[in-house]
């Protein structure tokens, strides 16, 4: 062990090798904020460092456990002590912009929230939004897939992406820096590294698509009684905007009578007493005009009975206040504890069936203490689920776990929209994938890592 | 041979059996009227029989040729006498249309054109599209993901994909039919078969992604005097239309002479003597508001200077007619005869000055025989080159063709931008894809079909 430590130090240099009360300064994830634990924590400062790291640990059968912002929600990080992290957190340059080809190349530690800002530097745009991203790092971001809040628009992070480099476990540097939006010459290697959670390669680099600037945003809350109305408000609504649609939350009346009634901590939009809201929002070119599109369609909803009542964002002001009621988990997390969440996708026609069957079956265990509220992206079929049971352990946490993910069997649902595997969830998977399926996971991963030795015990 | 072909009957039946003069009968591929050679085309009708012939062709070491429609444009799907070619031109089912969700499902023999008409039907949109409609198969648009004219808005075929069944080399099923717009549960698999040309698995059956109708649709034609202004006005237009932009497609002087002036096949939409044209469309929710930001849009673009001239379509003959200079591909073909057809994609910044060295070395090599013109999808990167060196002489199309390709190198160009690699262009791969991604590709050929069975000498 001190013969590999002293190797990695050899490659990287002192400050680039981490290890004893270093590593456990870091906590092991966002949710678990206990000691990280690692044999040591390499931070390579660039590609060729990170392939010679990758050459040592593979000669040496030195698991590896790829890290980002650490911002992940499914113990895909978490290393165990004989575990050797490896942090691109060096690697976090911008190389280029290409204003014109509306590219930006980066490196894989640059956090999410720095993409998005030189991106609005250069009047364009990166689409991909969510909570984490101060933290979260591109190379995370790219290696789960990660989604947010403008999905329904723009896609994930697999449609953001054109081209990758990336380290495979044996150290081999595969470089496919495509920049082009077409580009059918041969197979299209990125997505081997793409929400494979680290199994199969280190993404170093990336090529991200931006997009223009829009110069509109407009955006309502509204109430609708009659769940069969949440999917056609959205028919409605992808047809009358003409696609300028760029976020549909809904919200359950447990998250809004937990987070506006009875813990008061924001002015109500609109009257409570409804079953289900929606923050709807849509951005396009011309503020005037589309606002005028924006309340005529939201018109014509009211109109036909689709929504029962809407608030219209007047200002920034308002905008955010309608967001920070979505936004609001501190404030259900500090009553639902301790809590659990998750992140699963359905066909929406039959979400609020299934949320009404799993609140059944979870308030039948635990009577007294199941507590639970839901929301999510429905427009991407991912619903979102913060409950508690009233208790932190394991197998009762477990229990909970198998009921929500057994529900989900009926539709085929997925037992992850968009957080991945990782540890947490890998025995569910056969909820999800089929046996066909899982054995073709099996054949890449042996095909690209024949060892093991990256990311092991994620995803299968 | 022939007791391959009686069991090849015993699976998929008589009807299920083409061969001799029933192959003859069929053309090489669509640039080729020659009669198709195989030992046997075989037909089957369910998974369960396409299985079923992977299995005995791989027991017999059969290499097998899929095909679907028969348009592609690069020796994809061009059989030999000895191989057997696999048609799934029987399994061309809609199998279901979920109305709510906006998705199909589909066997893969079904073609473009019927999956367009269904979505229609129900009031969705399926948005890929391009001229071979009517023939082109699911399966094969899957198997080379397709483009065509509305990629800037919403993807090729690998955006419009939400799961997959595949059949492997050795008659494994695969299903990862996935229906949800988010499923991280595990690697997406559909990514190995989409684009890889049928390399590494046959496309069975798919879950197709539907968009909500739109109900307006502008249509402009412009005129450019400086390349330069090319990318800025369709960043200009990015923005300004909101992202409802959905057609970009750039005509050089080249193509806008031939066709309108000097062969007078179309009235001319703006007078001639620019050295760039481009057909601009924008889809969205309403007639009336979208056509006045669109003309607004692009008054702004006159005022700047970015066009010179513009004509908007004030109804649909006006559109058509727009739309028809675009398509004349036949037009072009006449004169250029015998016509080779490029498809190259680069960074829009140089496209003017690509297209300019390759017809100064084209012209200098035949200097009485070349003639070209250029016209693309420059939203997507995507040029097509149509020309001709006055010669079908083989060594000869294939100088023009190493010319073409080396031009690229300075801007790292792919000599594919849609079209796909097939037998025609492998020899020219190594321009686009570096000797690491080669080496990647083979590794998962290797993995997936380590007897090389599968639509052998494509790609690579």
């Amino acid at each position: 062990m001190a013969d590999l430590i002293e190797e990695l130090v050899g490659i990287v240099g002192m400050t680039g090798v981490l290890t004893g009360a270093d590593v456990a300064a870091r906590p092991a994830s966002w949710l678990r904020p206990e000691p990280s634990r690692a044999k040591a924590i390499a931070r390579p400062a660039n590609t060729d460092e990170v392939s010679a790291v990758m050459r040592l640990c593979h000669s040496a059968g030195q698991a590896v456990i790829p890290v980002g912002g650490n911002t992940g929600l499914v113990e895909g990080a978490t290393a165990g002590e004989d575990d050797v992290m490896l942090s691109l957190e060096r690697m976090n340059a911008i190389e280029s912009v290409d204003e014109t080809g509306c590219t930006m190349t980066v490196q894989a530690g640059v956090p999410l929230h720095t993409v998005q800002e030189r991106a609005a530097d250069a009047d364009l745009m990166f689409p991909v939004d969510f909570g984490a991203r101060g933290s979260a790092q591109i190379g995370g971001a790219i290696s789960t897939n990660a989604g947010g809040n403008a999905v329904i628009r723009y896609g994930m992070m697999r449609e953001q992406v054109l081209g990758i480099e990336a380290v495979l476990a044996d150290g081999t540097v595969v470089s496919s820096m495509n920049r082009l939006l077409k580009n059918n010459a041969g197979y299209d290697l990125k997505q081997l590294f793409i929400g494979t959670e680290g199994t199969l390669g280190i993404v170093t680099r990336a090529v991200l698509r931006l997009r223009p600037a829009l110069r509109s945003r407009n955006t309502a809350f509204v109430a609708i009684d009659d769940y069969a109305n949440v999917p056609r408000l959205l028919k409605h609504l992808g047809s009358s905007l003409g696609g300028s649609l760029t976020a549909f939350e809904v919200l359950w009346e447990d998250f809004y009578n937990t987070v506006v009634v009875e813990r008061d901590r924001h002015a109500a939009p609109v009257d409570a007493g409804h079953p289900w809201y929606v923050l709807v929002e849509a951005r396009g070119g011309k503020q005037e005009e589309d606002a005028q599109q924006f309340e005529a369609a939201l018109g014509e909803a009211l109109e036909a009975g689709l929504i029962s009542d809407a608030a219209f964002a007047g200002g920034v002001k308002q905008r955010d206040a309608m967001w920070a009621i979505r936004d609001d988990i501190d404030g259900l997390a500090e009553i639902l504890d301790p809590v659990m969440a998750f992140d699963v996708s359905l066909p929406i026609a039959h979400t609020a069936d299934y949320v009404a069957a799993v609140k059944r079956r979870l308030g039948a265990r635990w009577p007294d203490t199941f507590r639970g509220v839901s929301f999510g992206h429905l427009g991407d079929n991912n619903l979102h689920f913060l409950l508690t049971v009233g208790s932190d352990d394991h197998d009762e946490q477990r229990e909970a776990m198998a009921i929500i993910y057994d529900e989900l069997k009926p539709y085929r649902g997925s037992i992850s929209a968009e957080h991945g595997i990782g540890l947490e969830k890998r025995a569910f998977l056969g909820v999800t994938r089929n046996d066909s399926e899982v054995a073709l996971m099996r054949s890449l991963k042996q095909a690209l890592d024949p060892k093991g030795l990256l990311n092991p015990g994620r995803v299968f």
